[in-house]
C-alpha cells in the first residue's frame, strides 16, 4: 500500500549532521528543513492563501484540532470539502492532535486511560477526546500529515508522572494507529514524550518506531526547560528515529531554537510565535529584535529590515508601521505578521542552502555573534 | 493662478439631472459620482493601498484630520513626505476638518468665535482647533482637497442655535480660506450648513459662493433626520450650488443615501458604514444585506455575493466567512471590509454608466423594487 508521504534525504551536513530533504504528501512537496506557520483556527492570523504563497512562501501551515472540533465543528470542514477546501490553501497541511491544548485546560479536564474529558474554553461545555476520537475528528479535517493523541508534559515533572504519561501516550499512539483509516491519504505521525528523562525518551522513542509510523514528532519540549537541556534530550532523542522519515520538533520557533533543532537532524518546527509577536508589534528582522510599537521608532522613516525581500519591508517605514500598531489598526498586524513570517520562512531558506554546502556550524556561530539577543522570546 | 483641482462636466442625466463628470488633482482624475472610502487613522482599516487600487477600483480616500493630529501627529505625517507618502497612497485624498469629531466631543469642547478648545478622546489632553490651525494641520497632511473648519449641527436643532452656528461657520471659512497658502497643490472646499431650515441653507450656500471655492461641501446632513427630509433639504441646497464646481455629501454611504445624494446632484459621498459593518459581520450584497454571523449561514457553502467580482466572492464561502467572523479572525474583517467597499463602487460604477445614458430615474426605482431593505443601516 502506498503511504500517503515518503521522505526524501538528500543530503546530510558534512559539519553537523543536519538533514536536508524533501516530503512529498498528497498536497506537494516540502523542502526540508521547515518552519510551519500555524493557522489555528483554520486560517493563519492577518494572512490569505496568497500571501503565505507568494510572500512568505510558506511550503505548509499547520492547523488546530482542538480549536476546530469546537469552532466550527469538523463536520462542517468535512461539509466543506475538508480543510483545504475550506479555508482554500491547496498546499500541505498538518493538524495537531489537541493534547496540548486539552491538557492546557488544568483544572477544567479529567485524564483517565480511556481518555481526556475536558470543558470548552468557549463556553464551558462538556467533551471527551479520546484516541479514537481524535482520529475521527482528524480524517474529517483532512489534513495530509496528522499527529496521534498525545500527553505533553510540562517542565517541571516527577519521573513517575513522566513515565506513566509516557507509556499511555505510547498506548494512545497504537490505538490511534489502529483507528486510523484514510492511511492512503494521511500520514499519521507519533509523537515522542519521555519530559527531560533521557531512559524515558530512549523507550518512547522505541516503542513509537516499532509501531511503525510514516513520521514521528518530538513533543514535550520547549515547554519552559533550560534551552541546554532542550538541546541535549532532542539531540539525545533524534538518535534514536529512523533516517528514512521526516522529524517534527513541536512548538519551536523563535530563530535560535529553529537553528539548533536542525542541528540535532529536525526537519520540521512550528510555533505561534512569529505571528503572535508580530500582533504585539515586534518585528524578527536581520538586525535582531525590532519592538516597533516603542516611541524610538515614532520618526523612523527607514524600512523595517532592509535585508528582506517582503512586501512590508519593500513598502513601508518604520514609522507608519508604528503608527498602524499604537492606532490598533488591523494593517499593522498584517504588515508585522507577514514579515515575521517571511523572516523565519527566509531564514530556513537560508539553511537548506548551508546544509547542501556543508556550511551550517559556520553559519550558526556567525548568527550567535552578530545576531542573537537573550531576551528573544517575550 | 492654476487651481489645485477642476471639474469637468460630462453629462447630465436628461431622467435626472444626476452629474457625470471628472475632477482633476495632481494625484490623477476621479471619474464621479463616486463615494469615497474612508481611511481615519491614515489607513482604511484593514486594507492595502494594492487591495483599495487593484480589487476595490478605489480612486480617492478620505482621511481624517482631527485623528491624525492626535496620532501620530501632523508634523510626522509631513516629515514622512506628506500623508501620500506615509501610507502609500498614490492616487487623491481628501482630509475633513475635524470640526464633525471635536464638535462630537459634547461635554469636551467649548466653542468660542475663534474656535473649538476640546480635551483628547485619547488621553484627555487640552488642544484648541481655529481654522487657521486646522489650516495648518491639513496642509501639513499634505491631501489633494481640504475641507473648511465648521460645525455640523445635530438634529433636532432650533433655528437660533443652527442660524449662529451656520452664519459662524461661514466667517470661519473666510478664515480658513485667507489663511490657506498651499492654494496650488490643495483644493480648499466650503461646506454649506444651516440644519433642516431652507433659508439658512440659501443662505450659507449663497454666502460661500461669493467666496468662490473650488468646491463645495453639503455638511450637517443624515445626523438622524427622516430620510424625506434629508433628501428635501439636499435638493434645495445643491440648487445654489455653480455647476462647474464639484459638490460633496459628507458622511453618507448606504447604498439608497448614495442613490438619492446622486439624484440631487452630488458628486462625492463618503461614510464608515460599509467598513464598519464588515467588522461587525455584515456584508451588503446585490441580495440584500447578508448578516453573515448569523448561525443560519454556518453550512452556506455559496458564495457572498454571486454577482459581484471581488476577490472574498470569487474565492470564499459564506460558511468560511461565518466560522472567521464568529472566531474574530482578522482575515474575516479583511475579506467582508473588501467586499462591501467593491460593492459600493461597483453600484456608482453602474451609476455612472445609467447616467451617461439618461436612464438613472428607471435604476434607482428597479434598485428600490428589487433591492432595498428598510433595516439596511444597523
Amino acid at each position: 500500500m502506498k503511504p500517503a508521504i515518503t521522505y526524501e534525504l538528500i543530503h546530510e551536513c558534512k559539519q553537523t549532521g543536519a538533514r536536508r530533504g524533501v516530503i512529498h504528501t498528497p498536497h506537494g512537496d516540502i523542502q526540508t528543513p521547515i518552519f510551519m506557520p500555524v493557522g489555528t483556527q483554520a486560517t493563519v492570523k492577518a494572512m490569505t492563501p496568497e500571501e503565505l504563497k507568494e510572500e512568505v512562501k510558506a511550503q505548509i501551515i499547520l492547523s488546530n484540532t482542538y480549536h476546530l472540533y469546537l469552532r466550527p465543528g469538523e463536520k462542517i470542514v468535512k461539509e466543506a470539502g475538508g480543510l483545504h477546501e475550506f479555508m482554500r490553501w491547496d498546499r500541505p497541511i498538518l493538524t495537531d492532535c489537541g493534547g496540548f491544548q486539552v491538557f492546557s485546560l488544568s483544572d477544567l479536564r479529567k485524564i483517565s486511560e480511556e481518555g481526556v474529558e475536558f470543558k470548552s474554553h468557549l463556553d464551558g461545555s462538556r467533551h471527551f477526546f479520546s484516541p479514537e476520537k481524535v482520529m475521527q475528528i482528524e480524517e474529517d479535517l483532512g489534513a495530509d500529515i496528522i499527529m496521534s493523541f498525545d500527553e505533553c508534559v510540562g517542565y517541571p515533572a516527577t519521573y513517575e508522572y513522566t513515565k506513566n504519561s509516557m507509556e499511555r501516550t505510547t498506548r494512545w499512539a497504537k490505538r490511534c494507529k489502529e483507528a486510523h483509516k484514510t492511511t492512503e491519504k494521511q500520514a499519521l505521525f507519533g509523537i515522542v514524550q519521555g519530559g527531560m528523562f533521557k531512559d524515558l525518551r530512549e523507550q518512547s522513542a522505541k516503542d513509537l518506531v516499532e509501531l511503525d509510523f510514516p513520521g514521528y514528532a518530538v513533543g514535550g519540549l520547549s515547554v519552559g526547560e533550560p534551552k541546554d537541556m532542550m538541546c541535549d534530550v532532542l539531540a539525545f532523542t533524534t538518535q534514536f528515529l529512523p533516517k528514512d522519515k521526516p522529524r517534527y520538533l513541536m512548538g519551536v520557533g523563535s530563530p535560535d531554537y529553529l537553528l539548533e533543532a536542525v542541528l540535532r537532524g529536525i526537519d520540521m518546527c512550528d510555533c505561534v510565535l512569529p505571528t503572535r509577536i508580530a500582533r504585539n508589534g515586534t518585528a524578527t528582522t536581520s538586525q535582531g529584535k525590532v519592538v516597533v510599537r516603542n516611541a524610538t521608532y515614532e520618526r523612523d522613516f527607514s524600512s523595517l529590515d532592509p535585508n528582506c525581500d517582503c512586501y512590508t519591508c519593500k513598502n513601508y517605514t518604520r514609522a507608519y508601521i508604528h503608527h498602524l500598531i499604537k492606532a490598533k489598526e488591523i494593517l499593522g498586524a498584517r504588515l508585522l505578521t507577514l514579515h515575521n513570517l517571511r523572516f523565519l520562512t527566509r531564514l530556513m531558506e537560508q539553511v537548506r542552502k548551508e546544509i547542501e554546502n556543508d556550511n551550517l556550524l559556520t553559519f550558526v556561530k556567525k548568527f550567535y555573534q552578530e545576531y542573537y539577543q537573550e531576551d528573544w522570546k517575550q
